[in-house]
Formats: structure tokens, sequence, C-alpha cells
């Protein structure tokens, strides 16, 4: 495997790991939010304002690169850095997950998957070694491996059996991508919610060899305290250096826990998918800016943030634009909770260095409570 | 009236006009083309991404504006101009076109428009006195009278009536806003297709007295060269000392051959509206980005283009968000449109300055005819 991928770890604060991955399009500074950019574009933002955000790193997903516009058409047009043109860090994940949630009609065998399209219907294969082919074309920066993610609740000889299948398509993942070449690899550790599976998934894979491992099957339904018990076996068996990626997670809460709990990496559409749904994450607590007491309220999101999203609106405005269905609104808010979260995740790196990641995280959790101050 | 607004005319070229409107909210540069921002918002862009398009002024609709969020919680919280955090200079229309255009309950009489509202379907009174309060609430640098807007063709009858009644309206929005204070009003001639009541309508305003002239009831179903003609004997019927508008026009032929007869400032839902549906419009004409034929193709839209929407990002990108329903696709082809709209702006104030608006405009021409350059 090459060696343009790299992690460090720069300080650990209990559990919580202060970090940096390098790959050839730049350094990731962790604990880090990946933001969606699920058909290559964060939705409602240009790559510079995605950047000004403060993120190092995005997530595409290739099952909707795969189907539109196509992951050899990409290649072609000089790989998905150049075509979104994002010249920064891409993790692709591996279509799985979309496969088990977007596509009706999908057929899972030990060879891979086969699935309808949801866009014209076509029956489409994709094995773990295409999952690495179609990365592969895409350029990705850290490709995952294919694997079967069940819904929770779940029974232990379902899980069993999902859990060795993604295994088997860790190891197929592995080989395949020995054979194109690319930067990095992640495999996913699976288990649902069965600690002993978790464990053995976690083992098996570590004694594979990966650029990092992700743990996946959660935030599917389970309460937040399965999920945390999860995370802290999971992360604790994994190998300290290499980054651990919590795919899927999650509100501002779930992600200081997490990384209370070890983690480096995260990826989720609440900013973004809340953002266009009117509401803004905010030191403070959510906001739903829909609701009507916003309407005649001149202050801003929050006047300390970095933002300009966050600090140059009234909620006035940004109510009015939501009810009157503007696309700026969207735009704004996507914004507001993308840098929201970008700050979350570099005051976190800094309390970690700092050794202050427990006054943080009370802090933190105190602020949240608190609630948004009332309207003047 | 306040002496915060001027217009300086700085140069002609035969018909052409090249000059500057000073406003207590910046300078307009003539000719001048206004995006429209319908609901307090140019669709899909903040402000200084309007700002950077080249853009002095843009049109806010007293109709949309009016019913939501309301004029008196507009003034409550500042003002339009810090409402939509746009410091520039901002003209605001009257409502009436709208109230023709969108409400289907109305009722027309001396005393001015009832109408259903769109949105909730209570009945709302305009007033050619109403509307300038709205106008003043709003904070507008350029309010417009309020005026009876017919759809071509229309009987002789018909426009006589209805330009007589836009007259009468004229003299009373002339009164209400010496009464109210502001910073501009500009009257609206109309009259339809018929050269006479065109004259007729121009000769009594200008009588009247006003910051600026528009032109309106064009651009609504009539030949482009009918449009021409009525514009050239308006226009020429104008104080030279004062801007003409003409209002809702146009391509950007159009609107080269409307500043070629004495045009200094235009609006048009077309290059914001349009780009949000997948077309660019550019030097050698539009282009269609739902077009199969641009899935592969690596060009931007205009490498030469001072907007990086139209440098940075392939055809076969914005291609593949317009194919997607993006948002990014309509943020990226409105900067693209807008940009080039304002570059053409420039160009044309540039060569009116030099005494080469002929030669322009031949050329514009050319490069229009000559069609994108094919595919490589």
């Amino acid at each position: 495997m090459p060696d343009a991928f790299s992690f460090r770890l720069l300080a650990t604060d209990d559990a919580a790991r202060r970090g940096e991955i390098a790959t050839p399009h730049g350094a990731v500074a962790t604990p880090a939010f990946l933001p969606i950019g699920t058909q290559a574009t964060v939705k409602g933002l240009a790559p510079e304002a995605v950047r000004a955000t403060g993120a190092d790193i995005v997530l595409a997903n290739t099952y909707h690169l795969m189907l539109r516009p196509g992951a050899e058409r990409i290649a072609s047009l000089g790989g998905l850095h150049r075509f979104m043109n994002w010249p920064w860090a891409i993790l692709t994940d591996s279509g799985g997950f979309q496969v088990m949630s977007l596509s009706h009609l999908r057929k899972i065998e030990d060879k891979g998957v086969t699935f309808r399209s949801h866009l014209d219907g076509a029956m489409v294969e994709l094995s773990p070694e295409r999952a690495i082919e179609v990365q592969h074309l895409l350029g990705s920066d850290i490709a995952m491996q294919l694997d079967e993610c069940l819904q929770l609740p779940a029974s232990q000889g379902e899980l069993q059996r999902a859990m060795q299948l993604s295994l088997a398509w860790a190891e197929r993942s592995k080989r395949a991508f020995e054979r194109t070449g690319g930067t990095a690899l992640f495999a996913i550790v699976q288990g649902g919610d069965d600690l002993r599976l978790r464990a053995e998934s976690a083992r098996v894979l570590t004694e594979m060899g990966f650029h990092g491992y992700a743990i996946g099957g959660l935030a599917v339904g389970e309460p937040q305290q399965v999920m945390l018990r999860i995370v802290e076996a999971v992360a604790s068996a994994l190998p300290a250096e290499r980054p651990r990626y919590l795919m899927g997670v999650g509100t501002p809460e779930d992600i200081v826990e997490a990384v209370a709990r070890g983690i480096d990496m995260f990826d989720c559409v609440l900013p973004t998918r809340n953002g266009r749904h009117g509401l803004a994450f905010t030191r403070f607590g959510p906001i739903n800016l829909k609701n009507a007491r916003h309407a005649d309220d001149p202050r801003p999101i929050d006047e300390a943030s970095s933002s300009r999203a966050a600090r140059d609106f009234s909620r006035a405005y940004l109510h009015h634009l939501v009810k009157a269905n503007e696309m700026l609104g969207a735009i704004l808010l996507t914004t507001v909770n993308l840098a929201y979260y970008q700050a979350l995740m570099a005051d976190m790196r800094a309390a970690i260095a700092a050794g202050t990641f427990a006054d943080f995280r009370a802090a933190a959790r105190e602020s949240w409570a608190r609630g948004d101050v009332s309207c003047s």
C-alpha cells in the first residue's frame, strides 16, 4: 500500500485523541467531521463555501455516483476531486448502506449485492471488488470496504451472519484494493449491539490490517446509551495507531460523547439536511427557524460565530426565508450548521491538546442544556 | 424631494448613454441591470455573491413583501437593506404588476386595486398612496408609482383607459411621496403599442416631474421589433437629464438594442429564472446544460469570464448537477448568468465612454450568432 496516507496521534486526554491524517489532498485534523457530499456536492454550497466552514474532508456516496453520472465518466473527467472542484480530501463510502436503504429490490449473496437502481430501474451488481473499483475510479483518498449494515433491533443470528459476511467482504476488499492501488482503505466493524460479535469483528479486521477502522451499523435506531456502550468497547479494541471512524453519527452531543470514547472521525447528514429544513445547530442547542416566535427577532443566530451566515442575518430574516421556501434559507442554515459542527471539532481538538477535554465536555453539555437565550 | 438622489450623464454615443445614479446606498453605473430579489433575496445567492457579480442595485417586489413578511415588520426591523443584508441600492416596484399577474381575484377602480392574496386568500387593497407608503416602509432608494399594466395585444380603448388611470395614479403617487419623503420616485409611461398614447403619457409625466421615467407594459407578449419601436419613440420623448428604465427586459440582445435607443436601466427574471432551469447565458449565446451533449464535456462555461462559477466547473459537472436537481446547479448557473449580464453592462458602459458602441453592438451580435464552440 502507498505511503501517501498516514495517521499521527498528536495528543490524548483520557480516551479522547487529537491527531492528524495525511492524504495526497491535504491534512485532516482529527477529531474530524465530514460533511456529506452525496451527489458530488454538499447540497447548497459551492466547494469554497464548504472549505470556509473549516472542513478538511468530505464524504461522497459511491452508490449515487456509480448510478449518476457513473464512476467511469468521473474517471475520464479526471476524478472526483476535479469533477466537483474540491481539491481537499474525499472519503467515499462503499455503496452498501444506500443499497440497503434506497433500493427496494435487492438480493444479498456471498458474491455481493444485486439491486434495482432507484433512478432508472436497471439491475446493478455491487461486489466487494466492484465497490473498490468504483472508489478507485473516483480517486477517493479513503475508500471503505463493502459491508452489510442491519437495522437494529436484529436477531443475534442475523447480526452474526451479517458480521461474518462483512468480514469475508473485508478480506476481498483488501485484496482488490491491493490490486487497484489507492491511498487508503478502511474496514468496517459490524456486529450490531452484540458486544461479543463486535469484539470478534474488531479482532479479525485488526489482524487483516487496514489503514483505519470504522464502526458501522450504529445510529440505526438504537438508544444513544447503547450506541455509546458499543463505541466504547470497539474503540478500545482497535489499534491505537490507526484512525477510528464512527459512521453516520450524529448530533453534537453524540459526537462529543464518542470523541470522549476515542473516536477520530464522523460523518452525518444532520447539519446539512436539518439546515435545509429550517433547523440551526448552535452552542445553545438547536433553533427551529420555522417557529413564528422568530418572525420579529432582530438577533443573529450567534454573533460570536466565525461564520458570517450566523452573524450577518437576523432570525427574522431566516424565518422569512424558510417560510417563503427560499433557497437562501437552506444555504445560510446549512452554512451555519456546518460552521458550528466544525467549530465544535476545532474546540475539541484544542481541549484535547490542552488536556482540558473533560472541562470542555461538561461546559458544552451545560451550554446545550441552557437552551437558546430568550427573545429580547 | 431630497437631494440624496442624482443622475449624471457622463457620455453619449449616438442615442446610447453612459451615466451614474447617486443614491444613499452607493452609486449605480448606467446602463445598469437590476437582478430580481423578489422575496428580499436574489434566489440562491447570498448578498455578497450578488455584489460579486457586479450589481450596484437590486429590485425587490412590493407585492410579495407587503404580503410576507409585511412592510411594517420590515420597517420595524430597520428596513429592507438591513433585513436582507444588502447595503447597496434597492429599487422597489409598486406591486401593480404582480397584482395583475399573480392574483386571480382582483378589482381595479379609480381608487386603487383590491385583490386576494395568493398566500392566504385575504383581501388586500393597494392604492397609489398605499404603494408609496409600503415602499417608504421598506426604505427603497427608488420607488415606483402604481400603474396598470396590460397584456398585449389590447384594444386601443383599453390601452387609453389604462394609460389615463396610470397618469392619475402617477399624480397621486407623487403627492403621497412628497408627504412620506423618500429618495426617488419614478413614473411609468404606459400606452401599450400605441405610439400616440405613449407620447401623451410621456409628455404628461414629464410635466409632472419625476426623478426618473420607466417604460412599462412592454415585454408582455409583443414582437421584439414592436418593443424596440416603442422604446425608441418613448426614450427620445423623455428628458435627457433623467434616468430611463425599461421594466422587465430582457434577453442580452433586447438590452443591447434598448441601450442603443437610450435606455439606462433594466430588470429581468431571465438570468436568475433560466439559471435555475439549467440555462447559461454566454458571450456565444445560451447553453442548455440539461442537454446530454454536455455529459462528458470537461470545458467550463467560459474560461474568460470574471466569474469563478463560469471558470472553475466543467459543463459535465453542471450537467450532472442540473440532472440530479442539485441546488448547486441553480446557484452556479444563476451566478454565471448574473455575472454575464453585468459584464455585458460594463462592456457597454466602456464602449459608450469610448465612443465605440456601434462596434460593440455589432461584435456582440456576431458573437451570439456564432453560437457556442463545438465539443472538442
